[in-house]
């Protein structure tokens, strides 16, 4: 069995054989390349990013977006500094100068962990949804200095015309995240205002948003700063890999011991991921993208 | 009367005339040329950074403390980023994985700042100081991931081997700020590892420290990351400019109100402030610096 | 000695005789007949609204302070209420909608009390005050939902366009408190915004503050309520009477064991509160009041 | 469809007709004529406070109850002032003077967020409860001035004697309150503490509560002021308005996007909510109460 | 029906009759002398500590865990004092001296709860658990002083070294603890560190750690001293008493009213709990632990 | 200069020698035979418990006190242990359950520290004191679940017959400890409460108060158990060396760097802990007590 972070690179198809299990990042259904070539090697495949959890979690992405909210704070307190482009504006203020507003747009993992690093940056912060009972309980736990609102067009509106930093936190599990903020909206924020958007790497939340990379993050529209880098969790890698080992370790550890079949057998989320065996494909979602034959993974 | 932030440029000077009180940052005894072609005009120049509150303090000066102390951790965090030369850990870390620490040398007003939002960052934090009274209030008013250690070489030398980030954050009024972290005393910290020398414009803390800008903050040595950009306060124009204000209001009102030698009679820590009346030197440190006669100043 | 709270009613004025040393709030420089009769029955009176401690604070009348501030807010949020006259909102609002926002004119003693208890409702609070070493003591010891800013009129103007909840505490020893708001400020409030003005007994933070009682508390000027009920602390007696009690027990006791001469002879603040002798007048500042003589007491 | 807050009055009665779809509060068991009337008219009604959460609770009714919950502190400080019949107790005391007790039978929606904002006023808070995890859950989130206790009849007496303020928060769905407090335990508590009794809706936890007005909110049984208006968070309409817009709104988005049986098909707690279709009764529970004929409702 | 905590005592036997129902803790299966003599008694018996909440839990278990929990930190506390053996660190240490580290093995009940203490000691603590769900729940509410670790035998090992104190925390219920602390692990540790193995009831985390009573609570292997006492809640027996009777009076009192088979009949968790009816062993558990016939209960 | 933390032991006497100086702990005025040995040698002896620094406090004590303030509680809360002869509750409870009750006498370094730890137990806190400023002060910055009361006889009284722990932590300097708890007070508390006297070195604030060891350390009188260690902080002398080096270590280098005579000519504080110089012995106190004679150092 081998374990990775990332699918395998071309250099390393060659080495790959059947009877040998990889479990990794795979992202199948956007590479149809990579797809044919691993099932020539007659491996099984593994995709962590689409393990399940109990309660229909996905365990092994919770890790990479808890790093990404609480990342983008910090990306968003930098670039509203005027050298990197921003209105000039520190994120907590001091005593006698008002805070800034950070605006959250969703209040999932992501969006959490973004409003408990900001409100530790003793800013004002606002974090929009529309689930009711996720509200209630960001209040139990979260400081006093944040709040909560229900989400919806007008008040988004509202919320961006106040912003000094909106943090695009909505992500839809398997699906484009949801575009809250339109090109049109950009006008209503305050010059030098920054968008950092986090689902950017399932489309954005901004219409405005487009991917960028840690060597050029930054790009302006209407004023407004976007900070849109795709795999933010790679630029502190080593926290990131623990965090991913973390949540690996329970599966690769009951597959080490068990083998793939009784390993899978008592938890359907782990067999969802099984996308490949000796050859095969066993999964629904890739097969359907690329028209390609299929056969369900039995335990 | 005439307010700014900064000291007159070259091109102002011929605008300047007896008469008018000037109220700025001067810097005097660190420009020969300046304090001459001044005292040529015959204005009053009061010297914000230096007028004294009556605790002693430097009510004109700590706005800028505190906003370079918050932003420490900012950029700190910022550049323990791989891309930009860290060490690729987040502060915070998350569930399931340790938080960065970070050692703050000093407790005063920029350790204080610096701490708070380390801790609001969830780091693990450690102030240093050698005054046992400050560290008391520190631990009454931090939250509880926030320790103190009482600050000597020995545990300076300890904690920069735990340390992924060190702010350099003790300031000797009118003095070069102590050389605390030696050159020989990188190779105990980890590669990658940030200093954010806060005191730079004193000289900095590290001896290895270099006064840089915000265009090109960071150079590395020995494997540490260092940033010691000086006035960092200057990238949050909007916040500090608020916070000037705020600090000199006062003072500016009353010298409006009662004019120079009234508002002076009643408040020493403002008549020393008085470097320049009608064109005469009233600053015994700028007269010693350049070797030039004075005349005290009599409120 | 006797020891109450108010003034001796004239009712109980024939029972006073020559010997006795009374020890109570007096205000006489407010009630020339009072004075005159006081001083024919020769005691020995104590003013303890007076009484100096030894930051020239005055320990008798900070616990009033205190519960003044606090009540504020429950005055506040009560009439908030639409059925008495406010906008009908909840000072706290509920996850999903907004807190109300709470402006605290002045950062002593009745503005923190307010804030502290603001907070704790959730509300969205700022403290106004022109003292940046207070605001910085605030914003280490209040919750995270507290906000300060440095007083001017364009930030209170500011404010009031903001504010649902306005608490008027600024007050200056010995003089009539300043005015802060005035009547054409109303307008730039939202109809039906609350101001519970704690200065009253000093004429009030608002032009358009006249005192009302507990049987009729508020009134409504430009849709705006007017909650400005003097002596506010008399509605909680059984509070306020144990910190009364609290405030003045030590003096009380010091007076009782050792005698006037000998209790105020070491405590200059004490012997300050010291209005009468015997019958004679020794308080300069009734004395000039009324144009009586008087005879400064030694201790 | 018609979306209000309140059911509909006679005079709108003639204004319904077939084909329209009425989302509102109706209690309807409550209401035979109202009942009857609709049935007339064709409509298909929707009852809002019945409709069911996923986990069981009532979405549109919740907020209801964290708004009842937070006010009911504001109106017992209120009410505990001597002018207003109360004890006079401040809840929070000041620093010298002990808190008032705040005892809150109940740990539900209502109950915490009493807790909440008593804890907020520093006053001294329990918490009684029969269900264990739930008060784990309340100890896990809330102030350390709120302590948790099991809840039976000896326990409550016990507390009566300590109580300045008594929140009456226990709810049972669909059912009367239980009543916790009978007349003979009035003579245990302090003469001037409140009842603030939040059930009354339901008929009151106390044996002692009848329903009063926002006009008339109090009276007074065995030296206990009773604090008992129905509809408490109708005084706070601008915070309310928005709580339930907030809590229907995905339901009215669903319903309008897809109509009735769409909408319903799979979401069992909405089509549960449906009362009338059409004119035919499909409330099983109305149909009892009133001895109509219904015909269940299918998605 | 019979109440009680611990099981009958053979003095108690005789005094047992068919038709007697007894709620008590038994531990059937520790004790076949008990379960024989019970047997023929005829009693119909109910283990308190087997009965399950509907979430799976043990709810008569989980408040001695509580209080197991939270006196580990007490007991830590203490033995770490020199006298006692241990090597002489404050938890909490004091402003300039560093706090002790706290090293929590398991994130249960237990856990949380010696974790909120030793953070309430000012500790620096760390929980170790596999569950990432729980790690993230920990950090939501716990103090910022609580650090969560993935638990793997590198981390624990790597802790061991930094650990002043040691809470062995780890319970599986109905099996062994797991051992993860080896003999070979304690050479790790600082001589003078302390060892609390709360699950030495289940056999304890430590390999080292034997059953110690409260009279004679500690040893000492390799340096290490190790606390190890059984039936820890048992030394605050007013505190447990009530914990206990709190769990078990939901159950009792519905036993009273509607006798075992109904009470059982809608409550599959206190139907496992029934061990005898009226002479004949229903438990299964026990059953096969002394090869005994056994009948289901049928509620 | 020799540096030591206790008095010179007998058999050190012929080592000392005149040019010397010693700072340790002498207490001299409690050992004639001690007083006389050292000025036979001739050394130059300063106290570092005498040692005052700028407000009048007692730097090289202060940690002490800390410590033993916060040792208070853990001893507290192990003698409460039903084993060790205590009352058998847990300080803080558990869910459900209510906490013990902690009475503090005093709220000075001692009294605020077990405040800190006692509520960090979860228990229920009360504090009394008889300066004002000093409970507003612990209000600002403690828990919630602290209270404070102005302490007078009535109210220690009343405190008594709640307490589960007592802490006397009433020190005055220079001064036997006031007698606050009487003998017949004892009547009044619970059977198995404590009582940790932490001024025991002073004589104690309860009557019934006498030294105890670490080895012995508790005694009942009348039902009450009291823990009255003197020199608490021995039992933790890691954390209590690096408090004392920490406290010492600013006067250390400035003698060393300066000598005697010129780091005392510009701190009074130093210059009044010089007890003999050169064997001529300095200190007033001392003198006075065995009634030798004394030559003022003059720095």
């Amino acid at each position: 069995m081998i374990v990775k972070v990332k699918e395998p690179l071309p250099d390393e198809w060659p080495l790959l054989r059947r009877g040998q299990t990889l479990f990794t990042y795979f992202h199948l259904a956007a590479d149809e390349e990579l797809t044919k070539a691993l099932l020539e090697t007659g491996i099984t495949a593994i995709a962590s990013e689409t393990v399940r959890g109990r309660k229909g979690d996905l365990p092994c992405l919770a890790p990479m977006s808890e790093i990404a909210g609480r990342m983008s704070i910090q990306s968003g307190a930098k670039f509203l500094e005027r050298p990197q482009g921003g209105r000039g504006v520190l994120l907590g203020g001091v005593p006698g100068v008002p805070p800034a507003r950070v605006v959250i747009l969703g209040g999932g993992v992501v969006g959490k962990n973004a409003a408990q690093i900001a409100a530790g940056f003793r800013a004002d912060v606002v974090v929009l949804d529309v689930d009711a009972d996720r509200l209630r309980y960001l209040e139990d736990v979260m400081p006093a200095n944040v709040n909560t609102l229900f989400s919806d067009r007008h008040t988004i509106r509202q919320q961006l015309r106040l912003a000094d930093l909106l943090i695009g936190a909505v992500l839809i599990e398997g699906a484009r995240a949801p575009r809250l903020v339109l090109r049109e909206d950009l006008s209503l924020m305050n010059p030098g205002a920054v968008i950092v958007d986090v689902a950017i790497d399932q489309g954005g939340c901004a219409e405005t948003a487009r991917p960028t990379t840690h060597s050029n993050p930054t790009y302006c529209v209407d004023g407004v700063v976007h900070y849109c880098v795709a795999n933010m969790p790679g630029a502190v890698g080593r926290t990131s890999s623990y965090a991913l080992c973390n949540a690996a370790a329970p599966y690769v550890r009951r597959l080490a011991d068990r083998g793939v079949p009784a390993a899978c057998s008592d938890d359907e989320g782990l067999a969802h991921a099984v996308s490949m065996v000796d050859g095969r494909l066993t999964s629904r979602t890739v097969a359907e993208t690329f028209a390609m034959p299929f056969e369900p993974f039995r335990a």
